[in-house]
This record gives C-alpha cells, structure tokens and sequence, in this order.
C-alpha cells in the first residue's frame, strides 16, 4: 500500500478546518523536512512589537475581525498553519522582567545583560552585536523602528554602549558603523542644537556617503539610493501613534507608516545577492503600553501588523527568508474584560489619549475637556472625571505640560476603562513569557520554549554562520 | 545518499539545545508522522486550568524556577518539545468574554451557546455532551475538580441546563446519567439540609450502586471501587486552596490533592478496556484571580500542574493517550511587574487572602491586622494600609462576612502588589486569547490557532468516532 493511499484509508479523515487532516499533515511534515534538511536561511527578517503582552497580540485581533471582518496576519498565519511558535523566557541578566535594553542584547549580542545595557556585561565585557556579524558575513543589514533610530531595540541589534540613554553616542556610532538601512525617529540625537557637542550629524552622514531621509516622500521615491548606506530620521522623537497620524494630513504625508518603511528597506536591502538582515520594531507598542493608552496600543499594534503582512510577503515570494515576529517583554498585561458594545467603541476613537493629554492645558473647563474627548474618542465622560482630569492641569507649570510623566495618563486609563473596559494590570514591563512566531526556513527547528539569548546563535546557524568564527 | 547521512552532513548541525537539531527533526517528524498516520487515541485527558491567563501560567512557572530551582511541567513539556501548542479563541455566543459555563459548553457540546448557558442553545436547542457521547460509545468518562463538581466546567462536559446556577438539579443528573468518577467539592448540592427538595442526594447514589466518598483517605484506599460508578465530594464548597489546605493538618487529612484525584480517577477509569475519556479542572485558579489572590493563585496553579504531571506519568507509559492541557479563559491579567525581590516574598506565604481577609472581623485594630498579615504572608504592611483594610469591617454585619464579595480583596491586592510587585488587569474574566497544548496520539493533528467549538469533533475523531454517528 502506497503511503498516500494509506491515509486514504485512516478512519481519520474529515478533520475539521481547524485541525490537520492526514493529507495536509503529510504535506506538513514533508515541507519542514525539505525545509530542514539543509536549506539555509539567506536573509532574516526579525519582527518585535516592543512590550506586547498576549492582551495586546489578542486585541488588535479582535479589533480587526469585528472592525473589519479580518483576522491579523500574525493570527491568520496561525491559522493557516504555516508557521513554528514558541514561548519565550524574557528575563534579563539582573532581573525577571528586562528592559528593552538588555532583552534586544539578548538576541543582538547572545548574552544576557544587566537592565539599561547595550551589550556590555556587568565587567565590561563587549558582545559583539548581531547585526554587524553579519555585515562583516557580507549581508547588508538595517533596522527600522517607530521610535528614535538610537533607542535601545535597534541599538541592541547594533552596537556596545553600557547605558542605553547614550543615544547621541548611538547616532554617533552608527556613523562608522556604515549599515545599510536604518529608518525611525530621533532627530534630536542627530541635530546640531540638540546634540551637546553641537555637531550636525545628518551632514556628516552626508558627507560620508549616506543618502538621508527626512520625509515620507524621500523615502517613497528612493533618492537614488544605490548601493549608499540610507539613514531617515523622520521625527524630533518617536514617530507619532498610528491613530493620531491618520489624522492630521501633514503627518500623513511627512511620516512613513511602520509597513512602508519595512518594504522600503527590504527592497534596498534585498540588492544583496549575499542576502540581508534586518530588525523590524513597533517601538510605541510599548510606550502605549506605558502609557496604558488603549487606542494607541491596538491601532499600533494593527501597524506592526501591517509590517508583518509586508515582510511575509516578501519572503513568501523570495523562499530564503526566515521570518522572526515576537517581542522584547510584556507590557501592562491589558485585557477586554467586559461587554463587546464598550470594546467597539474603540472603532470610533480618532486620537490617542496621548493626543488628549497634551492638548489640555489649566485654561481648560470641565465642559471643555468633555468636548474634546467626546470629538476624539466619541466618549462622554462625567463632570466628576472631567474635573479630576483637569486637576493635575491646575498646578501644572508650562514645563510640564511637555513632561509625559506628569500628565494624568493614568487617571484618564481608569476613567476610560469604565467605557471600554480595557484593562491594566500596571505601567510597567511584565515578566510574562511572550509568544515567538516563526515563518520560512529554519524556522522547522524552533522548539516550543526558548531562551531570548538562543536566538542569537539560532539565527547565524540558520544563515550558514559558524557562531564560533564571528566572536 | 541515504537521508541519515545527508543529515550529517548538512552544515546545519550543532545547534543549540532549545533548538532542534537535523537529526533530531528527523526523528521528531518520524513521531509525528507515525502518530498522525491513523492512530487512535483510545483515552483523553482534557485538563483545564479555569481562568488562566498567561501571567499566571508564568508566574506559576518562575516561582517553581527561583524556589525550587525546576520548571513547572507544562513547560518543561515545552523546553522538551513534546508537545504540540495553539492558541485558542474562548469566546461564547453572545460575548467576547466568556463565562465557563459557555466556554466548557464550546468544549462539551461543540456549539457556542450563551454565557451562563449549558449545552443550551437561545432558543433551547440541546446540545449532547460529550462525556454523553463517550459513555454510548463504550467509554468510562468522569471529572475531577477543586470546585463544585456541580460546577460550570464539569457541567459543560456532562450534562444541559440552561442555567448553570442549578447547580442542585445537576447533581440530580449526575445521579441518573452514572458516570464512572466524579470528584470535587459541592457538598450543599447533595445535602438534604441544603437542597430545596431536602433529599439526601449522597443517600440516593448509595442506593443506586454508586462508591461516595467523603475524604481523602477514602480516595486513598478505593473502597473496593471495584466497576462501580464514584462520586466523591470532599467539601461544602470549593476545595481549600492549596496554601491555606498546606497549613492545616485537618485539611491535610480529609482534602485530596487535583492530583491525587488525578491520579485515582485514572485508576478506575483505566479499568475498562474500551478507554476513557475525563476532564481535570482547577476550578480555583480562577476563583483566585477573581479576588486577586496572588498566592492562592499560584500555588493552586502549581496544583494544577502537578496533576498536568499525574496524566502525562500515565500518558507516557500508556502510549495511548491524548493529553489536553489549557485554560476555558484569561482571568484578571496577572503579572509581575517589579523587582525579583519583591517576586520572591511569595516564597513565604503561608495563607491566602482568602484565609487572611475571612478571619478578620470588626473586633480587629489595626495592629492587629498588621500582625496577622506579617504572620500568614511574612509582609509588614503601615498602619494606614491596615487601617484601610479594617474599614469595610466596621460597618459589616456578620452575614456580610460571609459573602467574599463585601471583603476588601480589591483593597488587599492593592496594598499587597507595592510588596509583591504583582498587579492586574482587573477581577473578571479576560477575552484573551489562551494557551493550548497537546500531547500523544492525535496531538501532531492540532494547528497553531482553534476556536474553542473545534475541540469537540477533534476529541470524537481523534478517538475514532464519527461526530456524526454521536448526535
């Protein structure tokens, strides 16, 4: 009896949709054996929605089916079957719930280090970073990020520095470092009357070569990049939320979406016939988080989606690309716990509470701040919260009101939570293990649970690198 | 070339040990193949950990690590890759957020009904259940629980009412449906001077045939079980946490441990050679995360995964059995979201919240309050955070004592998460997407994504029986 015929004949056929049937099963395995039987991974594309807990994987999803009828491609590839999942243990050399820091060194560097650390151990000791292994492989690498380019996700791909806030340093070292594609925000660490030395460095990066990218529309036609290394700094700080951008058309058209850049680097980065390897993060995924910024956090997490449809298409189309979508730690660990008419309101929002906070100030009225968050999240609050909203306003001096940490984010979470119920479990990284999705070859061989730091070595073997011959 | 020899000598070896080596996926696809190639799994273990969000199968998982040096089973069964994981979609019919009435239905009937709805449809459709199914089929079926064995997620698997708060008209359906074992708490369903109709339910399984069993030592010894059917109910109500039962050599002596449950349930039902079929549940996890009860949490969910360890020991020697390990929901989004140290104080608890905030009552001062907490948690709250905690006290009558939902567990896990670094997302049931694995024959057949309904036809055909034959 021939194979095939033989799981003809099982009793078990008529699986449901969900679920293998013995034919599909038997593709299955065929396709990761092919898959792992030697195939090398020629170009990696590593994915992170920075301080995504499962709450915020799962309510971009559901904000999608009922929204717009769809699943997220991270779940729809879950779906269809054609990725490896694992969870992952994100702790950090000093501490069960890292930092961004110390978890991208995890990966960048195969080390685990202390919070704060950019591949540099407690003594000192230098790690060299992934992405310039395999630069030195000959791969052209990049990074790209919604938050400054020198923040730590990227910079821990990237470079040593043993204080992640040495970001005028970063944009210093990336300088030298000559990568291939490096697009975010951060324009401060690059300017000449923020930086203290006072350089101008987007005209250094000039002068070396470097095409430089400071809107959407450069990036768009390309500038005639070649084979240069190409820098875009497209904003002061972190790019704005997704939500907010959507409204304001002159963000719009100075502002990249998170997918526009990853397929702009990937077709940059792809002119290699040695192959790429680049990091993709959703750097205000977290920041939302911290924030505990409901509409932020989902909308942003929807434009991570869109990056990972962007590089899954891409490597459907090449077949040597080992696609990695995960993220560095938990985040506020939110969750929907309650009725789905309140969830829904969050399709009506146009602004982020981040937006909200920032454009009140102490000339505010009660009625006033319930008419802006009426016109930006189409709820209405209470006199009651209105006024404890204002009250931080009242004592506030101009300063502050540039100063994150003193608005009242976190009252405005709790009053809203009574209309969406969103909830938060705090403003901080969690240590909750975090779920890793992989895609292409190399990918048959992830194991269920890993380690942050296994990855490190994990891509180079994929990629034919001896871990050995790059220290 | 022979494959072997083509494994060896791809340059894809020697990868690190989280991560599967050639060989090692050769071997691992053979299994899997060979196991999805027709083979029947003659018994199924569904275990449930009820309201398990990922935070606490976490922190579950990192407190066995820093105080016991292992890792919980569940994901020890990861780091091994045995298993096979999904996520799951756990909503019911008219809700996002589940109840477990609805969601052990999903499960149980194959059909998403209602919440607080079980195996009934809106317009009072009848769903069979599943342990029904099994039973015509030849099968012996039961259900081991922490909670009432009337409960919502025993119920899903046994029986239809349209109201899960019936719970008295279950026990009566248990009686005349015969099922092999049934283990759990929920005495006053049974008790003559409990129930409305003042029948003495434990009476009338006596004199149907049944073995009822009262306490631990009678689940030790079997009481000849010999085929008869078994009921055992070993508390009024919920089981005791499995802290506060640590701590009481009463409860020690009368209250079997899920996993010695676990354990006897498989001796008799393994009895018959046709198979079985049973669920285990952790009912008290979920009552835990109710109340923010970080200790009662954990450590009930460390119960849970030592009876997770009963079925795979039984599982691996026996070749022939699914295992099924998830949750029906996320709870109250847990997480740690501070320093190690703080982790760590859970090492000392020696008593719940629960047992804490039930043994107060308004004759307690302050100092008083303090004392107790630093005696049963090893934590010196202020003066002030007591005093908080007394103040519900003071205008309490004593039935309000007894009603759990007028004792400040809210206010507790605020002052305790400033200790313990713990918090969350609230006290209800989440919408997120949960954890699922899967292990043995029928195992290598589940994807990465399942809505909760599939899991019905998937246990029928997995087992060999047509869902079509069992409506």
């Amino acid at each position: 009896m021939k194979r095939r015929d033989f799981f003809k004949n099982t009793s078990l056929t008529a699986l449901g949709a969900a679920f293998l049937s013995p034919a599909e099963l038997f593709a299955f395995n065929r396709t990761r054996e092919t898959a792992g039987s030697g195939k090398i991974a020629k170009n990696i594309i590593f994915l992170v929605s920075d301080g995504m807990s499962m709450g915020t994987l799962t309510l971009a999803n559901l904000l999608l089916q009922r929204k717009e009828g769809r699943k997220s491609k991270w779940i729809e590839m879950y779906e269809q079957n054609r990725v490896s999942r694992a969870l992952m243990d994100t702790a950090s050399a000093d501490a069960l719930v890292t930092d961004s820091a110390a978890a991208s060194s995890s990966w960048g560097g195969g080390v685990r280090v202390n919070n704060g650390s950019l591949n540099v151990g407690p003594q000192g000791q230098q790690y060299k970073p992934i992405l310039q292994k395999f630069k030195s492989a000959g791969k052209s690498v990049g990074c790209v990020t919604t938050v400054p380019i020198t923040h730590a996700t990227p910079a821990g791909f990237s470079i040593n520095s043993d204080k992640r806030s040495a970001q005028e340093d970063i944009a210093l070292q990336y300088l030298s470092l000559r990568f291939d594609v490096m697009l975010g925000g951060g324009l401060e660490y690059f300017s000449a009357h923020k930086r203290k030395d006072k350089k101008d460095l987007l005209a250094n990066y000039r002068q070396s070569g470097f095409s430089v990218l400071r809107d959407r529309s450069q990036l768009a036609d390309g500038l005639g990049w070649g084979k240069r290394p190409v820098i875009g700094v497209f904003h002061e700080d972190g790019l704005p939320y997704s939500l907010d951008r959507e409204q304001d058309p002159a963000l719009v058209a100075s502002i990249p979406t998170l997918a526009e850049m990853t397929t702009q680097a990937i077709n940059h980065l792809s002119k290699n016939k040695k192959g790429f390897v680049m990091q993709v993060e959703a750097g205000k995924v977290d920041w939302a988080a911290h924030a505990n910024d409901a509409a932020a956090l989902i909308y942003d997490q929807i434009a991570f989606d869109d990056a990972v449809k962007a590089a899954i298409d891409f490597a459907e189309k090449d077949g040597e690309t080992l696609v990695i979508i995960t993220t560095d730690h938990g985040n506020a660990n939110p969750g929907l716990f309650g009725a789905d008419s309140n969830f829904d309101k969050l399709h009506h929002f146009k602004q982020t509470n981040d937006w909200l906070l920032k454009g009140i100030d102490r000339s505010f009225s009660a009625s006033k701040i319930i008419e802006r968050m009426e016109a930006a999240q189409g709820i209405v609050i209470t006199k009651d919260e209105a006024a404890s909203l204002l009250k931080p306003y009242e004592t506030m001096d101009s300063d502050s009101l540039y100063n994150p940490y003193k608005l009242p984010f976190k009252e405005l979470a709790d009053i809203q939570s009574k209309y969406t119920s969103i909830g938060w479990g705090g403003m901080n990284h969690s240590a909750d293990h975090v779920e890793l999705a992989m895609f292409g070859p190399g990918s048959e061989r992830l194991k269920p649970f890993v380690k942050n730091t296994e990855l490190h070595n994990f891509m180079l073997e994929v990629a034919g690198i001896d871990p050995k011959k790059t220290v």
